[in-house]
C-alpha cells in the first residue's frame, strides 16, 4: 500500500491557493479519510513573484509545467491555469504519462471534455472536475452517483455567482445594471473584463457539463442556446416584482422523451420558489428526477477556499481508488460510454415557455387591442397585463405575461409589433419559468 | 465480470415496493451507469396478501427472511423492514454469511450502528444506508465524499417531513396543533400513531447518524436532546411570525473544538433564512465546512419513490465496487476506524443560544421590571418585548427575545419566574437559531 499520493499543481493562483490551503489545513482529517498523506511535491506558474495568500516553499516552485509532466514520482497533476491552451495540453500529456488529473476548468470541458475523457480512457486514468461546476457544491457527484437511481429530465439553476450578485443588488437595492456591475467589481466578484460571467457563457460552459452527465450524452457547448444579463433593465426587475417574480440567470436543461432543451437566459422565477431565496454569490441548482422527485443543492460557486474544497474532494476520491488499486470506477460523465446516446437538442425556435414582454407604445385609445391583435394571430395568449402612465420620451411600457407560447412565433410577432407605428422602441423580452413550481412543497 | 448482481429484499412495503419500481422503471439507465443488470431475486415479507402499489413475480415471494439469508447466489441484503428487531439480526446475519446489506433503518443504525460497521469490517462486507438519512436527498454521500476536504463543524437541518409539514400548516393555515396533525393523517404524512415523528425521535436517530459522520465520531443516539412539537402552541408560531421567524422542528450538531452539542427541537429561524423557506413534508440540511463555507442540501425526506431512489443509489455504489471486486472504498461513517475519536457531548444545561419566552402574567404594572429583574439577576439580557393587551383567563402574554444565554441559567429563571405570584401559568420556551444567518448570502 502506497503511503502518501503525490501532487503536482499547474497554476498558483487563486484556486491553486485555496486547495493549498485547504490540504494542509485539514491535514488531518483527509488523512482520517483516506488513510494516506496527500503531498503537494511541485508547483508551476510562470509567474512566481506575485504575492500569493498562501505560500509555498520556494524549493518546490516551478515556472515550467514540463517539470511536473515529466516527473515520474507525481500521481496527479491538478489543472488550474484556467483557459483552453495550453491547458488542453497539459491534461492530454498528463494522462498519457500516466498521470490522474483534476481540473476545475468548465471552458475547456465544456470545449473539449469529450476528447480528453477519451483520452482518459484510453490511457487507464482518471479525470476529477467537480469543481468546474458549481464551486463548492457537490453538484457533479450528486448527480453522477446520488441521483443514479433515477431518469433525471430537469436540471436548471443558477451558476453564476457574479451574475447573481448583479441580479440581487438590481432588485434589492435598486442599482442599474452598469452600477451593480461596478460595485460588484468592487467587492471581487467580477473580472475587469466580466464578459464570461454576465454574457452568460460561463453558465453555458458549466450547463453543458452538469446537462451532459445528467443525460447521459456528450457535451454539447455548441448546442447551447446563451443569452447574457447585459441589458437588463431596472424597469423589467422592477416589473417583475410586481408580477411575483425574480429575475435570476438560469441555466435550463431539460430532457422531454429523447428531445433536450438547453438554455442559459434571464428568467423570471415566482418569488416563492427557493431558487428566487438564492442571493449575491451563492449558486443552487435544482434538479428534477423521476423517483427521488425535486433537489435542490445550494452553495458557493466561486472563490479560493469553495473551490478549493471541490479540487480536493476529487483529490480523496482519487486517493479513495488508488489506494485500492483501481481506476475508472465511475465513468466521468456517470455513464458507461457503450452505453451513451447522442441525444438530439430541441432548436431555439421550437422552445415553448412562457414569456415577459415590456412594449413601448404611444399612449393613445387602440394600441393595447393592435398589439394583442397580433399576439393572437400568432397563437400567443396573454395571461396578465400591466399599463402605467409614466410616460417617457413620449411612450408608457405596457407589461404582458403570456401563456405557454413557442419562440419562433414570439420572435415572428415581436418583429411585426416593433414595426407597428403606435410602437416607440424595441419590445423587451424574457422568459419565465414557473413549471419549478413544483418544487416547492406544496401541502 | 459478473453479469449481474443478485438482491434479496427484506420487507415488501412502502420503501421496498420504491426501490423495485425504480429498479424496473429505470433498469436501462441503471446498467448503463454500472454495466450489470441489478436482479430482485427474492423478497420476503410476512405479509404476503395486502395489496401493494408494486407486484412481484410470485415465484420469488416468501414469508422467511432465513430463505434470502441462506441462498448463496445472493449478493446484496435489502433491509427494508424497520424497527430494531428482526431487523438487527438479519443484517448481522447477512454480513456473517458475506452479503452485502442496504437500510433505510434509521432507528437500527441510531441505536446499533457502531456494532453493524465493527461486524461489516469484519466480514469484509459493506452497509449502505443513504436512504435512513433525508430520504432521496443525497446527503450522506455529500457529507462523507463530497464535502471530504473539510472539517464541518456545523449541520442543521428539517429532517422529518411529517413535522415540517404540520408547522408550516400551523404557519400558513392557521391551524392549532392537533388539526393540522390530524390534517397530515388525512394525507398520509403521519402515522396512526405519531410520536416518532412529532417527538422528534425520527429526527435524533437522523442526527446521530448524520453528526458521527460530519465530525468523524462514533454515533451516540443518548447524547442527543430531543423535545418535539406536541406542546406547540399556535400563538407561538403567530409571535415568532411578528418577530420575522419561523418555527422549525431543527436538528442541530455543532462541533466547536471537539466539543460537541447534538440537540433536536422546535426552533425559531429568521424568515429569511434558507431553511425558512422549506415548506411542506421536504427536508433541508444546512452544512458549515471550514473549506466550504455554506451547503444546502433540500429535497423529498420521504416517501416510496424518493426513499427508493436513495437505496437504489447505495445498490449502485455497490455494484460499482462489485464489479472491481473492492470492497471498503469508504469507510461507512466516513472516517476510517482506526482514526474515528470519541469526541465529549456538551450537556444541555451548557448550551448558549438565544430564547423566545412567552410569559402569562396579570396585567398590572411593575409585572415586566419583575420578570426582567430575575432574567438580569441570571445574566440573561433581552433583546426583544411584546406586550400586547389580549387578556385570556387573567393573564396577557408578553414574549421575549434574548440575547444569547446559557440554558441552565434559562431554566433557573424560569422556575423563579413561574413561581412568581404575577404569573398566571408555565412560561413558553422556544429557541432560536440565527447564527444560521450566515447561510444567507450577504453582498
Amino acid at each position: 500500500m502506497m503511503d502518501s499520493i503525490r501532487i503536482g499543481l499547474i497554476g498558483w493562483g487563486t484556486v491553486g491557493c485555496g486547495m493549498l490551503q485547504t490540504l494542509r489545513e485539514n491535514a488531518k482529517e483527509i488523512q482520517a479519510r483516506v488513510g494516506v498523506r496527500m503531498d503537494v511535491v511541485r508547483v508551476a506558474d510562470l509567474d512566481l513573484d506575485s504575492p500569493r495568500p498562501v505560500s509555498v516553499d520556494p524549493h518546490l516552485l516551478t515556472r515550467s509545467a514540463q517539470d511536473i509532466l515529466d516527473d515520474p514520482s507525481i500521481h496527479i497533476v491538478v489543472e488550474l491555469i484556467g483557459g483552453l491552451e495550453p491547458a488542453r495540453s497539459f491534461i492530454m500529456k498528463a494522462l498519457e504519462k500516466g498521470k490522474h488529473v483534476v481540473t476545475a476548468n468548465k471552458a475547456l470541458l465544456a470545449h473539449h471534455g469529450n476528447e480528453i475523457f477519451a483520452q482518459a480512457a484510453k490511457c487507464g486514468r482518471s479525470v476529477g472536475f467537480e469543481a468546474s461546476v458549481a464551486g463548492g457544491i457537490p453538484l457533479l457527484k450528486a448527480i453522477r452517483e446520488g441521483l443514479s437511481a433515477n431518469r433525471l429530465d430537469t436540471l436548471f439553476g443558477i451558476l453564476n455567482g457574479t451574475a447573481n450578485y448583479i441580479l440581487t443588488r438590481m432588485t434589492e437595492d435598486g442599482l442599474p445594471f452598469a452600477q451593480a456591475l461596478a460595485e460588484a467589481q468592487r467587492h471581487g466578484y467580477a473580472e475587469a473584463d466580466p464578459s464570461l460571467d454576465v454574457d452568460g457563457i460561463d453558465t453555458a460552459h458549466k450547463l453543458a457539463i452538469a446537462s451532459a452527465m445528467s443525460f447521459g450524452t456528450s457535451i454539447r457547448l455548441d448546442k447551447v442556446y446563451v443569452e447574457g444579463i447585459r441589458d437588463i433593465d431596472l424597469l423589467d426587475v422592477q416589473f417583475a416584482s410586481e408580477f411575483g417574480y425574480r429575475l435570476k440567470l438560469l441555466a435550463i436543461a431539460r430532457n422531454t422523451n429523447g428531445l433536450v432543451e438547453l438554455r442559459v437566459h434571464p428568467t423570471l422565477i415566482p418569488e416563492r420558489h427557493v431558487l428566487a431565496s438564492v442571493r449575491g454569490a451563492y449558486n443552487a441548482v435544482h434538479i428534477h428526477g423521476n423517483a427521488v422527485g425535486n433537489i435542490m443543492l445550494y452553495g458557493l460557486g466561486a472563490g479560493m477556499l469553495p473551490t478549493g474544497s471541490a479540487v480536493v474532494a476529487d483529490l480523496v476520491d482519487l486517493a479513495r481508488d488508488m489506494t485500492l488499486g483501481i481506476v475508472h470506477r465511475v465513468p466521468p460523465l456517470g455513464f458507461l460510454p457503450e452505453y451513451s446516446s447522442e441525444m438530439p437538442v430541441k432548436p431555439m425556435d421550437d422552445v415553448v415557455t412562457r414569456y415577459y414582454f415590456r412594449f413601448s407604445a404611444v399612449d393613445r385609445p387602440g394600441v393595447l387591442s393592435k398589439i394583442s391583435g397580433v399576439l393572437g394571430a400568432n397563437q400567443i395568449s396573454i395571461a396578465a397585463v400591466i399599463q402605467k402612465g409614466r410616460e417617457v420620451e413620449g411612450a408608457v411600457p405596457i407589461v404582458m405575461l403570456t401563456h405557454e407560447a413557442v419562440e419562433k412565433d414570439v420572435r415572428r410577432s415581436l418583429e411585426a409589433i416593433d414595426r407597428l407605428d403606435i410602437v416607440r422602441g424595441p419590445t423587451k423580452l424574457l422568459r419565465i419559468e414557473d413549471r419549478t413550481d413544483n418544487a416547492v412543497a406544496s401541502a
